[in-house]
């Protein structure tokens, strides 16, 4: 399939937009808890399709969480403490830029955690995803999948960029060489944690503009209660003709 | 002066992308921590142009920072209590969409602090904004400047736009009517609080893309001190050939 | 039984002084973290005897955590949330003085929470307590029992005592007259929740200087790896002789 | 002076316990704000005096911070910032066991921060306190004295205790040969640091308990404005006959 063109992806994303902020609308009328997890390899693509789904959202009710790797203290701590804190209250919408996942992805295929650290967090998960969309959180999980192949491309292209250079971290450069090893990490991680309650599913990322809107849609049609446009709103005549904002100086 | 249209706006700003990008990596690569104050009338742009800039960062190291209105705990801390803890830590960029302000904005003008609160407010905040900069923090303010004719225009496509009539709060209503009071309150606050260590910069949002553009194009001007490209990057080349992403099923 | 004198009390309880810090050094060296509820219906003496615990500890490893209620945002989130951010780091000990059971007691008989919100809760809180211990915390919970008829002599002491009127909230006078009600709350809290990984323990508090003792004594029976004292540790001797600290004025 | 008995101490604290209790009934009924904050040489008791003020205090209002050191990413933000986020909200007293003048102590002496960030300190700290005490806080600050031939009766004791000789830190170790150094750094601290409002007081501590006394009384003599005792409480009568704590099982 040929890539989508820069042209038709911007049409049909801004064609989204109306439904995603209807979407949020519905969100914060309701007071629903959303949360988004977005993994897959890097250079998948998952900064952008974030950056898609926020463009024409209300910022005071989205937030894109993308923690650094946790400092010593935090290591301690139970797994899942310092993303808890992040999780949505009502009315807002969190897009997870990776997420608790990394023990069964990052950590697990370079040695950042031990064997046993990394099953028990595959027996886990699918627990504390229970506990928090059994109380009312909607959780939904996106794969972006990438063929190797266009992954090479892109690494290929950050690393003559000049300015893209410095985005291609020690992990990503050992990670090229563990391309299969992630694939079965994936396959391990989705199979145990693929419930009801916090489904996965795999966009292809490919062609990243296709993927974008793919996800974006897959979205909309997941969580089709959206809200009614309200009610024309009408607003009163100002009493006065209109001022400029001439600044003192 | 005629709107600027729409493709000359998105050649304009792809061109600031790479700019933007090697900013940040000055920051990154230099430990440097930068927060960007954004105030302006409702409906000014300020969600906008944050967007601009970050769209093509690195969101590990980018953060938008929009509090919802205090709680009653919040109210009685400290004033600057909530906002402390989302200034940025080194290699971070931190957007507010409204920020510390407010006390000489929107709660001075509607009401919700005391008049004592906020004389308090004009007098303390040169000094905490001298604090945190003279410990290393760069801080930037940009006030997009909107004529009312404009703003009333914004307000009208809000209100007939089914998707964006729930944007516009109880507050944006009543702060329509109060275009002037919130005028004086932006005088008082700029003489108040535009200082060597944290100046305030007036950008022209009656055409919100020739706004953005303006800002980002200051903005890149005032942080001169931007990373040198890095030397080119040798991939070392794959062993075996690419694979594919398919899926265990 | 009659009451335990305080002298005898006190006598007995610094006894017990050495062997809580040598539990601590043991939780500090091992870097485990160790989280004790305390439970009980007020006027029962969780304040003391969480006092009576601490003194003898280092506070930098040592926290006790006594969660105002809940603001509104809070109570949109994830029920545990607010309660997962004060769990122990390594080498941590938290005491928590009232704790998420909140809601299977005050809440529920107080009719803060809804029928569905309290099933949820029996429900949830064993799977939330397994994720937390698998994952390596010790968590002990303890009920502090206490026969109305006592309960009712400190309410007596504290209403007529000047200085102590303030502790009795409407919460609590409200609770006086629910007495059963409470009673039935704890009998299916516990029901629900005494599980292998987060046993409940119930203590007589009738008479609190006993309770207490029996509390630390039973913490101790069942923490009982503690640190083998130190080797001795010399001191080099003091190049000069010992300094006064005579402040400059 | 011969060192006060224990007897005589406990039977002083505890006469102090009343006039404790109605402070924090003051601070609690009128929303007021209480920072303290005790800083001295190792083993000059700082916990000790920290126990012995929060004994009498309800624990929902009452909080000691005892921060551990600087994680790599705190050490990169704004130096107040970490301590910030533990300033009291309305109604609370927090009690601060060392604080933010470890820059000017043992950071100083040992080499922590550099000369420069020193510096930047002892000028900074006092606009920091007058920002947060103009707004309201009330921070009083101790320096706990102890000359050095007690303060080496404490670590000969430490270390000939089997049960307390991991309380000895190689910082603490270091210390013992840099007492002049300290003294210095005290000096200096206390002459840029003492403030209208924030004042330093010298407690000595070479006899504890006699230190723990003056501070309390010293506390209550300069937050004199204490709650009236509230009017009598009548608690109604109970319905029927006082019912027993049997536990179901
Ligand atoms: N030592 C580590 N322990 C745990 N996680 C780590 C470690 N190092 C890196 N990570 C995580 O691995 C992921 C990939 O790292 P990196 O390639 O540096 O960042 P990114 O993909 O965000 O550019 C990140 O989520 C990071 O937090
Ligand atoms: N509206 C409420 N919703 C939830 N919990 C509440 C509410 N009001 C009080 N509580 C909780 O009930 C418990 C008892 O309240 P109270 O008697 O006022 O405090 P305490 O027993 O700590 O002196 C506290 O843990 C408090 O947080
Ligand atoms: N590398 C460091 N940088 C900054 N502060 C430090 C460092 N190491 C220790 N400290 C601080 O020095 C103080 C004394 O340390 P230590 O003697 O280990 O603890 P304590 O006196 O609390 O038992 C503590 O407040 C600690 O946080
Ligand atoms: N009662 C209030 N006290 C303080 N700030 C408020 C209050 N209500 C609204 N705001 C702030 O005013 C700004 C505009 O509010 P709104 O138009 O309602 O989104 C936001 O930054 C709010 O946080």
């Amino acid at each position: 399939m040929k890539e989508l063109k820069r042209k038709a992806y911007e049409r049909a994303l801004e064609d989204l937009y109306e439904d995603l902020v209807s979407l949020q609308r519905w969100i914060i009328t309701n007071g629903k808890r959303v949360a988004l997890v977005f993994e897959g390899r890097d250079a998948a693509g998952k900064g952008g399709v974030i950056k898609a789904i926020s463009a024409p959202l209300n910022s005071r009710y989205t937030r894109v969480v993308a923690l650094p790797k946790p400092t010593e203290r935090e290591s301690s701590q139970w797994y899942f403490q310092r993303y808890v804190e992040h999780l949505p209250a009502a009315g807002e919408l969190v897009l997870f830029d990776r997420s608790w996942y990394n023990r069964a992805g990052v950590e697990h295929v370079m040695g950042f955690c031990t064997p046993a650290q990394y099953r028990r967090f595959l027996e886990d998960c699918p627990a504390f995803e229970r506990l928090v969309t059994d109380d009312g959180l909607i959780l939904l999980k996106y794969w972006l999948a990438v063929d190797q192949e266009y992954q090479e491309q892109r690494f290929a292209e950050r690393a003559s960029d000049p300015l893209k250079r410095f985005k291609i971290s020690p992990v990503d450069l050992e990670a090229r060489t563990q391309y299969a090893a992630y694939g079965a990490a994936r396959d391990a991680m989705i199979a145990a944690t693929d419930t009801p309650w916090a489904p996965w599913f795999v966009a292809d990322f490919n062609d990243q503009r296709r993927g974008r809107l793919d996800v974006i849609r897959h979205l909309l049609a997941r969580l089709p209660e959206r809200a009614r446009p309200d009610k024309p709103l009408k607003l009163p005549r100002l009493a006065r003709k209109p001022a400029r904002e001439h600044l003192a100086d």
